[in-house]
Parts: C-alpha cells; structure tokens; sequence
C-alpha cells in the first residue's frame, strides 16, 4: 500500500517555513513604510496554515522513505512553493497576471533568474528581498536535494556521489536533517562574508544582502534593471567572480574541510576541471573583447569576460554588459558554458562538469577499445572505479538534455518566437542559467514580452532542468503511479 | 610483428580498379570529341600505375585481418582514393586548385556531395560522369565497408549487426568478396532501374544515368547547377523519392529478400522507424509550405517537401527549391533530418536510426529504473538483447558527433565563417549530407568561396563522418601506433 503521508509531512512543513519567511518582506516593507506589508503579511498567512494543515494530514510517517515517495516529494516540493510563492508577487501589483508571478517565483526557486520583472528600480524593498530570498531558499534546497535525494535516486548517475551518510533509504531522513545542519552553516557564512564584501566594494546595505543572496546561490536575480552592470565596479565584479564560484563547488567538500579534510576539495577531479575550463573560456573571451575595447585595457577586458564567464558557466546569469554584442565566438562559448555549468552538490546549473568527464571517457574507452579488442578497461572518477549504469545513466540525462532542448525549441518556434530566442530561451531555462541570446531575452531583455503559453512551458523546463530531468519525467511512466 | 602487406594489397588493387574506371569517363569524353579524354586517360594510366605497384608490395599477405590492420586499410583506402580521384577534376580545369579538386573528390567518394564546381551546366561529360562515378563507388564501398569491416571492429555500436559470415578474423577476406558480389548486384539492379525511370520521366539518357548513380548511392551530385529542380517535374521528383529511400534502407535485408526472406526488410525496426519519421516529417513540413504556395495546392506541396525530406534524411542533398526561404520551422525539421539519417547498412548519412533508438531506449530505461530500483530491464533491439557495451558505443558515437560538430563549427567561425554556415557547414559534413543552411553553403549555394583550410578541414569532417567517427579518431591514440 502506498503511504503519501510522509510526503504531506514533509511539503506541508516547507510550505509553512516558506509562510514564515514571507513575514521578512513584510517587515522590511513595514519598516519603509510601504503599504505592501499587508500583502506578504497576508500571503504569509494563508501558506503557514495551508503548509500546517498539509504536514497535519501526513502525522505517523514511517522512517523509510521509498523512492516512489522520494520523487513525489521532491517534484511536489518544487511545485508547490512556487504556486504560493507566487501571491506576493501577484497581489503586490509586481506581475500583471498569476503566469507572470508563477514564472518569476518558479525562476527564482530554481535559481534560473529569468525575470519577467522589468522596472526593478521602483519596486519596493518588500518584493526585491522576497525574489532574492526564493533564490536563495532555492539554492539551500538544490544543495540539499543533490546530496540527498538524487544520489540515493542514482538520477543521471548522481550514485556517483552517494555518501555513507545516505546508503540506506531508512536513514535518508534523519541523515539530510543532520547534514542540512551544516550545509545551511556554510551557505549563511558565505552569504554573510559575500554581503560584507558588496558592502565593502561600494553597494548600499540594502543591494549588498539582495546581490549576496543570489550570488552565493548562482540565481542572478538583482535589484537593478542593468544587473550588475549597474555598479560599474571592478570590485563588485571581483567580488561576484569569487562568492559565484564558491556557489558552484560541491557543497559537502566544504564540510569535509571544516572537518579537517580541506585537500578533498583541491583534489577533486570535477573542481579541477570547472577551474580550467573557467580559466580558458575567461581568456578565449578576453582576446576577442580586447580589440573591440582598445580604450578600456586589457585587465579590464579580462575582469569583464570572467565575470561574464563565471557568471554564465555557475549559472548566476547577472549580466555586465551585453555580451551579445561580443561577436559569434564569444556568443557561442556563452551558449557552450549555458550548457556545460558548474559542479554536481552545488548550486550550479547546467549538465554538471562531472557528466562532461564521464562521457569523455566513455568515448576514451571506446576509442581504446577499438585498438585494442580485447584489453580490459576499468573507468574510474576521482580514482574510484566507475560502473556501467553509471555510464549508461550519464550518457542518457545528456542525450535527454539535448532532446528536451531541442523539442521546446520547436515548441516555442510553433508560437512564433524567432529561431535564436527559441533555442537560447530552451537552453537557459532547462539549464536554470537565465539569459537567453538575441534582443528579446538576451542580456539586455527580459521574458516579459513572451505568450503565455511559452511562460508556462519555459516555468515547467526549469523545474524539469533543475530537478536533473529523470526526477519528474518518471511521472509520466504509467506503471510509475500502479500501486 | 605488424605486418602492412595486407593494407598495400587492399589498397593498391582498389586504387588500380580507380584507375581503370577513369577509363569511362576518357571514353565519354572521346565519344564527345572533347579534348579532356587525354586528362582522364593520364590520370588513369598514373592511377593504375600506382595502384598496381601498391598492391605488389604487398604480397604473400595472411589470411587473417587484424583490427588494426583492418583501421588502416579503411583509412587508406578512404584517404588515397580521392587523392588520385582528384587528379583528372584538376588537370581537366574543372577546379581551379588541387584543395578543390580533393575537396570535390572527397565530397564524392563519401557521397556527402557538396561541391565547389559552379558551372556545371557548361563541364564537359567526361567531368561530370566522374564526378557521378565517384559518388557510386564511394556508395558501394560503404555499403561493403558497412557490413564487414565496421561490426567488426565494433564501431559505435555496430556489432549489432554483426552477422555470422563475420563472426571471425580470419573469415573476413573470403567472405567480404563473397558478399560484396551480392551486393554489388543489388545495387547494380537499382542503378539500372533508376535510370530507366528518370529516362521515362524525361530526363536525356545522360542526364539520367548520371542521376541515377547519384540518387542510388545517395550522393546528390548533379549534372546541372538547379540540382533537381532544374526538371521542374513531379514524376522525376518521384523516381528519386523511391530510389533514394532503396539506397538509405540495410542492403544486408535485400540479398535476405532475394534468398527468399523478404519479411526480414518490413519487420526490422529500423526500417520501420526510417519510414515513420519520413512520413511524419514530410507532412510536418508540407503543413508549413501550404499557406506559402497557395496557388500550387496541397498535393505539389506534400511531394516537393517528401522529396526535400528524403533528400536530406537520406543524406543526398539533391535540391528541388532553396528550403532556406521555407520559414524557421522547415529549416529546423533540416537540420535535426541532417543529424539523424538513415538506416545504417545503407548508403545513407548521419547519425543513424538504429543509434537513435539505442539511445532512447537507454533513457526510458534509465527512468524506469527510476521508478523500480531493484527491477531488472533487458534492453532489445529487433528482438534480440542488447548488452551494455552497444549501449556505451553508441551513446559514445552521438556525443562525439555533436561534439565533433561543434568542435568544427567554432574553427570554422575562427576562420570569419558566420554561425549559420559555420554550424551547418560542420552538420553537413559530418553527417555526410552535402548542402548546409545560409547564403553561401545552403541549397541555393555552393562552398567555392570557403577559405582553402575550411575546405580541408570540411573534407577531413567527410572522412571522419563517412567511417563511422571511431575508425579515424582511432588513430590519434599513440599506443595504436606502438608495434
């Protein structure tokens, strides 16, 4: 017999924390006197009871959580806090309709940072601090979710990640309670360090905790229509260049440290190979701004493509400059790192680095079988043998990527949308990077001018991009809902 | 000890044949009373030379083949070839350098049939039998090289198709010729057909020969610079539907039909997936020319974007219309038909369908083990299982593709091609299609204009497409090299 209780527990309690933490909007707007307190107060109302009332009728939960229940409480959770999230921003007047408000609340959860938002210079403080908080509640849950749930789900080969901690479903529960514990201490820290640091490089208090919120988890939500573009600092710029990479290294090597083991996490394969990418894409779009700046110097070329760089590959998405305007090379290393991302157990988006080493060598392997029929090959990642289901998962959530890409692409191009905003549009959204490419929602633009229809697709892409594919397409299998 | 005398026969008597089929093209030009027949018959006599000294060197070979005698007896061949089927397209003043001639040559022998020729309704016969011959050898030789040397070596996937008369080393000379004379029937009988019907349809006996070799091998050169269109003809539009798909189909599943198995061709789901997808494409995009060629009505659409589906899905490349100017819909349907192709055992380009169904099969294994951890899936293909080592050849094969493509499409923007031609120029070559998307690559262009590195590097993209990716990529392993 299928039990949903442990599911209704769970969902019910995050709606409910969700609940309280709109009372901070509702302060800061009571504290700048702005009439909008009613708004957050009242939404805060309504989700604290509906998430008390849910984890109400799901008491008596078993210490086993199954794999059935893992899925429908993870995909119900990224569900169902974007849908309430949402009221503020609809009853504050931020977003026209409940599409617009349920994209930008479903953007920010999944620390996309598309916005359909587009005069965030006169929004009040109340309905910035909410987006920036979804972001950065979003970014916690991402981190928690990657070190729990999806190994244990072996989701696009995430076992590769399986910590003791999570062997055994039975102690999944009392186990991501006690890891969140210090997950949720090293993201505050850095949270707290990098809004110091905003501070220090010239933002006001207020701009610094929004921009802190949503560096550390890669969402790129800013208080500003120009992004950082806004600031035009080299110091806020370096500042975002180090708090966005300290979002997209795994999370759990930064425990380890604190315990003592501080080498994992310079040895770590996937954090070795995001830096060199991250190095060599910084320089290949450094050579091709440098001619089109000669006013500007080459180390101000070279800060700016790296901000640029980090901030798309981390999949932050704040935007300096148009980089659109770069030339095809640069446009197209920016699609390439739309696509690759950062580090699996951060808050990263994308396909992951580590999913880019297992197909290469996977195709390695193959290549070395082909000259040598009948050697044995073991594959191994960060030294631990590497097996076949690992593999075969891999290959699968990048094959599933592309296709999903590819057949929302066609999707949006059916309602009209232009071929570069359709592709970009697919890509960044199932990635949760952000920007697309082109006029409409490139750099410069934002999502707002959309059909309905391709908001509620593109919300519905990010969920699917941010929960690794295989955790809600599983839905659709008809034996998946057999009892 | 590595012995080369296998490789030198192989090679020298396949160049020596080369050289004695230039002898055609010197008679038609003789026939003509045109003076290039003193080109051909040059470049016959030094081909032949050449061959026969080749395969002499390499006598007393053993009956036994290695594999990586087998890797470079295909590369060889696929590589000394067109070298020398360059000569007469360079001495005749059909291209204006030896890049272009090999470019040219290469384009033909993997039946991809890009050109850079640009009057072709002014070249003499003699240029543009050759041109057709090279693309009906090449047809034949992948065909042959499909079915023997490529299960063997396991290459992306191909052990699927291994068949019992390949099962060992030591049988693969012996029945390579064996079988190579059943499908050098078949596909002999085609040819033959297919000229008489575009003889019927109203083409000159020419003109329909010519097409005939370029439509069977699945090539797409043509003897005129409108490609197909130049007809204007619904029933020459037809002849090549029919026999474009003959020659994209497994040739294996022919000679089974001939010996009294002709169930084997409707059953396999390869076929059965090749069809499907042509006929949901063909309709796809007759639906989106409709509303645009009002006044010619329904039925001419349906067959003008049938024939432009299967020429492009069967990676011939013939052109009846610039497709480019179809609307953003039909040119994506292009591109992805580039990338999937035929069946493999055929003439046919691209990807492959058999890979396409491995692959999504692997996922929607992967998500039922999402659902059932514990159960236990045996994935099949045409009723018989597949183990994993197929599973991780092919996904190996589609990443390296794209990676390949993309790899290309940014030398190429490096060399100031812009990202439409860059793009599709890499697809096109790879998948061994022939016309890319653009102004100047698309079906209404040519690639004279390419940058000379382009075009080598576009003629290297042929190869590496044409022998499966592996067979080439095989060669930069160092340790392949070590005796």
């Amino acid at each position: 017999m299928f039990n949903p209780g442990p599911i209704f527990l769970i969902v019910g309690a995050l709606l409910a924390t969700l609940g309280v933490a709109m009372m901070i909007p509702a302060l800061v707007d009571l504290a700048a006197a702005n009439d909008d307190w009613v708004v957050f107060a009242a939404s805060s109302l309504v989700t604290t009871l509906v998430g008390l009332g849910l984890s109400q009728t799901g008491r008596g939960r078993p210490a086993i959580l199954s794999s059935r229940q893992a899925v429908l409480m993870t995909v119900g959770a990224w569900t169902v806090l974007p849908a309430f999230a949402a009221l503020p921003l609809l009853w504050s007047g931020a977003t026209a309709t409940y599409t617009d408000a349920f994209f930008e609340a479903m953007s920010g959860i999944t620390t996309t940072g598309a916005t359909v938002v587009s005069d965030l210079d006169s929004q009040p403080p109340g309905v910035l601090v909410w987006r920036s908080m979804l972001q950065w509640l979003g970014g916690l849950g991402v981190i928690v979710m990657a070190v729990s749930i999806l190994p244990m789900l072996r989701v696009g080969g995430m076992q590769l990640f399986k910590t003791e901690a999570f062997d055994t479903p039975d102690k999944i529960l009392p186990r991501a309670t006690q890891i969140s514990g210090s997950l949720i201490g090293v993201f505050s820290v850095f949270t707290l360090l990098c809004a110091l640091a905003y501070t220090a490089a010239g933002m006001t208090f207020f701009d610094a905790v929004n921009h802190a919120m949503t560096t550390v988890a890669t969402g790129g939500y800013s208080t500003r229509d120009a992004s950082i573009g806004f600031y035009q600092s080299g110091a806020v710029e370096l500042v975002g260049i180090i708090f966005m990479i300290l979002g997209s290294l795994p999370f759990l090597l930064y425990v380890q440290a604190i315990q003592g083991r501080p080498m994992g996490l310079l040895r770590d394969s996937q954090v070795q190979v995001f830096f060199l990418l991250l190095i060599a894409f910084s320089i290949l779009v450094a050579l091709a701004l440098d001619p089109l700046t000669a006013e500007r110097g080459t180390v101000a070329d070279l800060r700016i493509a790296t901000f640029n760089v980090v901030s798309i590959m981390t999949g932050t998405g704040y935007a300096s400059e148009n980089y659109g305007l770069w030339g095809a090379m640069p446009v197209t290393v920016f699609l390439v790192l739309t696509l690759i991302g950062g580090c699996a157990g951060s808050t990263a988006c994308g396909m992951k680095i580590f999913r880019v080493q297992v197909a290469l060598k996977t195709v390695s392997q193959h290549v070395r079988r082909l000259a040598y029929p009948h050697g044995v090959f073991v594959m191994r990642y960060n030294g631990r043998p590497v097996d076949g289901s690992v593999v075969s998962a891999v290959m699968s959530f990048i094959f599933l990527y592309f296709l999903l890409i590819g057949l929302l692409a066609l999707a949006l191009m059916a309602m009209d949308l232009d071929p570069i905003t359709a592709f970009s549009g697919a890509a960044t959204a199932i990635a949760n990077v952000g920007p697309g490419l082109g006029d409409v929602i490139g750099p410069s633009g934002n999502f707002s001018t959309l059909p309905d229809l391709a908001k509620w697709l593109l919300a519905l892409a990010m969920l699917i991009g941010r929960l690794e594919l295989f955790t809600v397409l599983v839905l659709i299998l008809p034996r998946f809902w057999r009892i």
